[in-house]
């Protein structure tokens, strides 16, 4: 049962040392069917719309779920940016020569075979096949099983444009995986698998790091702050604290908790809470806050809480080191921003920030790998091994010693 | 009992934001005061010597554990070159600006708290801290029971080192944990510490794999080869073979396998297992080398095991490509070493062999920090996650993205 484990780590030993002109080719192809094979898809999507209305999923999951001519050209688009990247397998990260003339030159290469389990939309399945290919790695791809048709037709697509580039189909296995039986043998394959990255919910992320025996890249939570100094421009403070929390309040760059200076919380606030109200949001607060604004009081566990709804908690604070604090205590070290037109207290916000992602001026919602021009992600790195933030094609290569030697010993 | 890792997690705020020039000066009182203590260091150390003779610890522990004046100059210059070394924190990986106007730096900073289990000689202690240090980070230092004294000295001169320097003592904590059961509390110390070094025998890895919600960064064994192709010049071949098996059999990058191609393996051999022999090495060979040399013949564990020891497995293959599928299948992607004057098939070796440090015409015993001009080293990770090889002071940064924005939201 593990031996398409096997057959993607074999595949991985030649794959790897793939020229860039072939993997672009693949993916060119990759473009040409996804173009060509719509109404496949979109039949196959079909089915999984079809048993999701059956099984009761919320018209929010349905609407994750669809695939249509718009998110086909979306995904068509996404490859291409990817297409038109450098390939970062090859690139020399130093290079010296030492007193014993032997010459060290450590450079990219691709990780080997990666299993990414995923619970997100059927195109993560094309984003992620190919970043994999791009940067020279096989890839193990489980996705939810209530979109299990959409990604195995994704996958057959792959699989089309590999065979017509006269490479084996092993390199990109979808695996059809409902009862999760294969995701458990993936978590302890560490003979076969090199690195595994969950993308999904806190459940799936908690029982990954409970019982993977295979290093993770981890894309846990978004636990996000903007904060509002004394010195903000009180209009773009505004209009980022609203942006972060409101344009698209179910994705983890989105913010659930908006800190005030005590300065200008009334300049902010008396605006900023009617501008929410008006949007739906739901709001509580700190004793100021409730108080003046007549709103819930928050709890301990509001300021803990990613709420990934039209929610916000609120706070006054009275420094920017008390912002600061706030923020390394309950952010989950995602993406943090300042509003403030003050050099140093702007300074100070994005040296001793902990998180992925800080910004001085602008909304949280920008962390993601199309807006940081990576073409697409694999996911967003919540965790500081590895790499941190949007995950492209160059996270997905590792490092290895070239050492050119004559006879060196060592004495 | 677990507050000495928030107190490390709270040092670790202040401490990322150090200048090189405050934390040079704290590396050199460290050189200063093991300069200045000789005698307490050494007389700590003698009560682990005399621990270690009533345990029964064999000779070559007893050796491993011993501080004398030559070791205490060696972490002296250890420590020297760190100083001496560029800090890796603040450099710019890339940066670029936006079509929408936000400049996004990639900026490299110190990862936060890291801890570092050991089994080692007590230098690690000096080692892990001095790295730590260079690089912002704070460290929990867990060592062997076996060299508690020692290491507990060690740590009382890193923090007579940081408290006159007006740092905080809680930058660099050594555990006292003769009981493993503030280390078993480490490795699920998530909220508190942000990676997890584990340095030491496959017991200590595999229960920090098994146990650990804290990404981990590995130093597993070494199974190491040298392949001694049909083309390479045999004198080369003969002295870097008994080079990399002889000189000091007991650690990771030493070889346990030797592959020799069928044209060539009778002028090897026919020299080299004589100087084998001489120099005490137990020899097993596969059915040629069994036949013709009289050896016992290797089992297909022979091929598993890392000896450790003055034995070794050869195996006479018929191509460059039977050796590195060899290598790919039993090495544990540490250190693999060709000997050849062909062009073409030391490429292929380079390219091909799956593992952290790969050489041509020279002896795997080189992987090591300071032979790789790192000062120090961590360990050598084994793994493909965030570094691979001899682990330095660059690799105990991440990075964070910082985005200078002037208004911008997301549509």
């Amino acid at each position: 049962m593990t031996e398409i484990f096997a057959k993607a780590k074999n595949a991985s030993y030649s794959f790897m040392g793939e020229t860039t002109a072939k993997k672009n080719a693949i993916l060119e192809k990759i473009v040409h069917f996804l173009d060509e094979k719509r109404d496949y898809i979109v039949s196959e999507n079909k089915k999984d719309l079809e048993n999701g209305v059956k099984n009761g999923l919320s018209d929010a999951l349905i609407d994750r779920l669809k695939l249509d001519d718009k998110r086909i050209d979306s995904m068509i688009s996404g490859v291409k940016e990817i297409i038109a990247q450098d390939d970062p397998v090859g690139s020399i990260v130093s290079g010296y020569r030492r007193p014993n003339g032997l010459n060290i030159y450590k450079v990219r290469v691709p990780i080997g075979v990666v299993g990414i389990i995923y619970e997100s939309r059927p195109n993560v399945t094309i984003d992620a096949a190919a970043l994999c290919i791009k940067s020279g790695n096989v890839c193990i791809l489980r996705g939810g099983k209530e979109a299990i048709n959409s990604n195995l037709a994704l996958g057959n697509i792959i699989k089309e444009a590999l065979l017509s580039e006269k490479i084996q189909e092993n390199v990109c296995i979808v695996l059809n995986d409902p009862d999760r039986v294969l995701m458990e043998k993936m978590l302890k394959a560490k003979q076969y698998i090199d690195i595994i990255v969950p993308r999904g919910g806190e459940g799936l992320i908690k029982y990954c790091t409970e019982n993977s025996l295979i290093p993770l890249v981890k894309h846990d939570k978004g636990l996000c702050h903007v904060y509002i100094d004394e010195f903000a421009d009180i209009k773009k403070g505004i209009d980022i604290a609203y942006n972060a929390k409101v344009q698209r309040p179910g994705v983890c760059n989105a913010i659930e908790t908006l800190l005030v200076h005590k300065n200008v919380y009334r300049n902010v606030l008396d605006t900023l809470i009617e501008k929410y109200k008006s949007a739906g949001v739901e709001i509580v607060g700190c004793d100021v806050v409730s108080k003046t604004y007549n709103t819930k009081l928050a709890t301990e566990e509001d300021w803990q809480t990613e709420y990934l709804a039209l929610k916000i908690s609120i706070k006054v604070v009275d420094s920017v080191k008390s912002a600061i604090e706030h923020i390394n205590k309950y952010g989950s070290g995602h993406s943090e921003a300042i509003v403030t037109e003050n050099y140093s207290n702007a300074q100070e916000f994005l040296n001793k920030v902990d998180a992925a992602a800080v910004y001085v001026n602008a909304s949280t919602r920008f962390t993601d790998g199309a807006e940081f021009g990576l073409g697409a992600e694999i996911g967003i790195s919540t965790q500081k091994l590895h790499c941190r933030g949007p995950m492209g094609a160059f996270d997905l290569t590792t490092t290895k010693y070239l050492i050119y030697g004559n006879g060196q010993v060592r004495n």
